[in-house]
Order: structure tokens, then sequence, then C-alpha cells
């Protein structure tokens, strides 16, 4: 489950930097680089900061193969599709979900803390996005109105919670898979924001999730 | 001492890290997101650096607790400061001076050498504000006129000479904390600089400290 | 031979470094920053990713006092300089071919799969130009128009694949150097470009590569 779990992520994010790298009108190793960064990049911050070195994709090189087709696939049919924004924000989304529970399960192994578990699963589901913004010179997902690292924190908090409950595996996978997905979906699809900063908040975040 | 100072750090970088989440009127997750960032940033890379993982808030799970309130209570209050950037701006000068001294010390006991030293000091003291910069899309703080990366640099320094001299390990690291602080908090107070390349700049570093 | 690529990619990439900073006005302290993290961003990146820490220049601190040296020399020297962008520029390219070739090298060694070798060949040959443009607010060498990280590549791809054909270490990393530099070299010249992406591509990389 959680191999699947990985290399879903890994295609998605892939297929976003590649898409990054279409719009940017960048060559076929442009593609391959984005492609390779935006896969692997959460996870490699994942296995450096819990020490699990070298990286995953050096003890599993299929993961760069992984990337490298990804990336020719979309440097060739990219061009049929209209809606190639939308596509990224969507594969972001998948890639988001699944990463949050990767990212949470390997930090609960290699910890045993519920808090790093979370910690980790956001910063696994974010940090490939948040790079591939950084280096493609694009608007950073992080500054974006509506939820996303709320998304990933709670697809990471429900895998975190239904593991302490003791559900098998598969079930919690399957839990912060859903959550994280389906509130990033709502964002992508409705807008759906929590309270933002302004001068006077007033209202707490749990409100306003009830009110939409 | 050096566990204060790793807090202290901490507390202030994260802060910072909230207030420029609330400059960018983030939600509450993105104030949490920014602060822990800032946080432990530049403390994770200088143990990525020299080998010390699983990282030190994945051993301490208490430090991302710290940054949690940390952003909550700014997530909470931010709006009642009208000199928010001021505030920011002081409060990065005292995690500055403190971590500083952190890197230094932990560079020194992983390396013995004092260069490196004086390495980790300074990265471990600008990267969390740099992190902080680069993803609020803010002006960086590397590029600002006056004194940054020198305030780490001599506080590291001076840090380093005291231990070589065989000063006590709370003495020194006051040292090293004063210097940082002086110079930073004199940069932002008064304008302080060094001499800037130009053309042709003919003088040198320390006369134009002496001048001022 | 690999030492003096190592010490060859530190000390030119370190001067690209501080000619950044030249061109930011920067104050001294600000050419040391930029030249070190240029000049050892790039190998940091590897032996992390390697799981070969501490870092090289922490075990080996002399590659800091290169960058140091570097950086004094081109804060006194660069204003002599007419066509500094020109001089950065050229300088990057010796850089990532001589990097492309270390980076291959290592990862082929850690690793043992060629696959892994490229890819940290790629990474440490682009990552220090990557984070010196980044850092500096520069326009990224990556969205270049021209061939950048296929020079890398393809430097690295030459290495492997004379380290697999059984040619000894100087020629395989001969061979890589002379394949990244005249690929670069040829780009900067002559503006040497693969096929970008567009609506409708069309032609793949060989065909143009041997048009023009």
């Amino acid at each position: 489950m959680l191999i699947v779990l990985n290399y879903a992520g890994v295609v998605v994010f892939a297929a976003t930097g590649a898409l990054a790298a279409s719009r940017k009108q960048l060559d076929l190793i442009g593609f391959l680089f984005f492609a390779a960064i935006t896969g692997v990049g959460g996870g490699t911050l994942r296995d450096l900061i819990l020490g699990q070195v070298p990286v995953f994709w050096v003890r599993e090189p299929a993961y760069i193969v992984v990337c490298v087709v990804t990336a020719i696939v979309v440097f060739f049919t990219a061009h049929l599709i209209e809606w190639r924004y939308r596509l990224l924000i969507w594969l972001d989304a998948v890639g988001l979900a699944a990463y949050s529970v990767m990212g949470a399960a390997l930090g609960l192994a290699a910890s045993g803390s519920p808090t790093i578990a979370m910690v980790t699963g956001t910063l696994t589901a974010t940090c490939g996005g948040v790079l591939r913004d950084l280096l493609a010179e694009e608007p950073s997902v992080l500054l974006r109105p509506e939820i996303y690292i709320s998304a990933a924190l709670a697809g990471a908090g429900a895998f975190t919670a239904a593991e302490a409950a003791g559900l098998p595996s598969y079930a919690s996978s399957a839990a912060g898979f859903g959550v994280a997905l389906a509130l990033r979906g709502g964002a992508i699809q409705y807008g759906w924001t929590i309270p933002r900063y302004r001068s006077r908040p007033g209202r707490n975040a749990d409100d306003a999730l009830k009110k939409r």
C-alpha cells in the first residue's frame, strides 16, 4: 500500500513538474529536471530529516526511471491539453494526498512520535510543489488563498489518528488520503478557505469550515 | 546554556516566520508552517551538514510544539501591533545572535575545526531567515544594505575565539551572543554598514567600521 | 584527478558566486557568503543525498579556505573587469563540467547504479548555480533558453559510459569534462539549443542538434 502511494506520489508530482516546464517552454531535459525535482523532492527532504540515507531513490533507482518516463510522455502530449494549469493543480492535489500519508507513515515509523509524523507528512506533501514553483519562478502554492498546507496537515493527522486508534494500515492510509484529497479538492473546486489573518480575525478556523 | 539559546532561537525565529505569514495574510496553518520553517530551518541545515540525524526536532519534538504555540500567539495578537515589520527585524536579530553561537558550538564539537565552527554558526544563524524570505516572496535579508551575515560571522568568530582562549562555555556563549546582537542591533538602529563593492572600493572593511 | 576536479569546481563556482555578489554590490562578507554557497552548494547536496556525512567541506575545511581566498581576490579585482557577466557564465561552464564528472563518480561509487550516477552528476553540476541565482534574485540559469542542464547530463553520461566501457579513471573524467564543457561552451558562444516545448514540437532533440 505504501509503495503504491509512493509511486503514485512520484508520478503525479513528476507530471506537475513537467507541466510547469511546458509552461516555461523548456526543452526535453528541462522537463526531466523539473519532473525529477518535483517527483522526488518532498520525499528526499523527508529521508534527509529522518536520517534515512542514501535517500529512497538512490536505494531504488526505479523512481528516477518513473520520473523520466512521465516527463517524456508529458513532453509529447502536453500540447494536446487545453486545460494544462487545471490539470497541474489537480495532479498536485493527488500527490499532496499520497505524500501526506507516506510522509506521516515513515515519520511515525522512524520517530514513534505523532507530532513528528504530522510534520514529516506535511513537509513531504508540500515541499515538492514548493520547490517546483520556486525554481520555475511561478507564484508559490504556499501563498495561494485556498486550503493547501491545511489539507496536507489534515491528511497526515487523520492517518496518525487512525494508526493510534489501532486501525489496519490500509484503512489508516485510505483515511489520510481521503481527508487530504477531499479538503484540497474542495478548495480547488469550490474555493474552500479557512479564515486568513486580518487586522481583527475574530473568528476561528472551525467556525468558518462549518459555515461553508 | 546551549539548550536555552536553542529554544530562544527557535521561539524568536518562529515569531518572525509567523509575522511574515501575517504580512501575507495567510490562515492559521500558514502561520504554523512559516513559524516551523523559520524556527527550525537553520538548525535543520546545520544538523544535516554535520551528519547529526535524525535532526534535532525529530529527536526532541518539543521544539515543534514551541513553534506551534508561538504561531498561535502571533496569529491572535499580531493585529494589535502597529510596528510589525520592525518587531520582525529585531526578533530576527536576537535569533541570529542565539543561532550563531549554537551553530558554532555544535560545529566545533562535531568537527574540532574553528573554520567549520564559523561556517556552521553563520549558516545556522542566517538560513532560517533566508528561507522565510524566499518562501514568503519578501526581499531577502541577504541583499539588505546593512550588516547581516557579518553579524552572524562575528558572533560565531567571537564564540570560537573565546573557546580557543579557554573561557568557560557560558562566557564564550555570552561573548558570541553579545557581539552578534550588538553588530546587528547597530545595523538596524543606526544603519551600520561595512563598505560595499563599488567600481573602485579603495577602502577596506576595518577603516569604515572605525570611521562610524 | 577527482581531487583536482573538485577543487577546480569549488574555485570557479566560488568565483561566480563572488561575481554575483559584485553585481549586487554587497560587502566583503556578502562576497564570502555567496562564494561559499555557490562553491560548495552542489557538492553538499550530493553528499547529503548519498549519505556521506559530515559533508566534504566539514571533513576537509581547506575547501572553505579556498572559497574565502577566491572571494577576497574577486572583491579587490572585479572592478577591473568590464565583461563581468560573460566571465561569470564561462566560469560557471567550467564548474558545471568539473562537477558533472565529480558528482557522477561519487554517485557511481556510492550506489553502483549508472542511473544514479547521472542524476547526482547533473544535480551536483547545476545546484550551486541554481542556489546562487535564487539567493541573488537573478534570472535562473535553469530557465535560460540555451543548453545548460543538458550539458551537465551529457557530461555525467559520457563519464558513466566510459567507466562502464572499462576506460581508466583519468580518461573517463577527461571524456565527461570535455563533453560537458564543449556543449555548454557551444551554447554560450553560438547559442546552441535543443528544441523547446511548443504547442506542436514535431521534431526531436537529435535532429535539431545535427542541423545546427
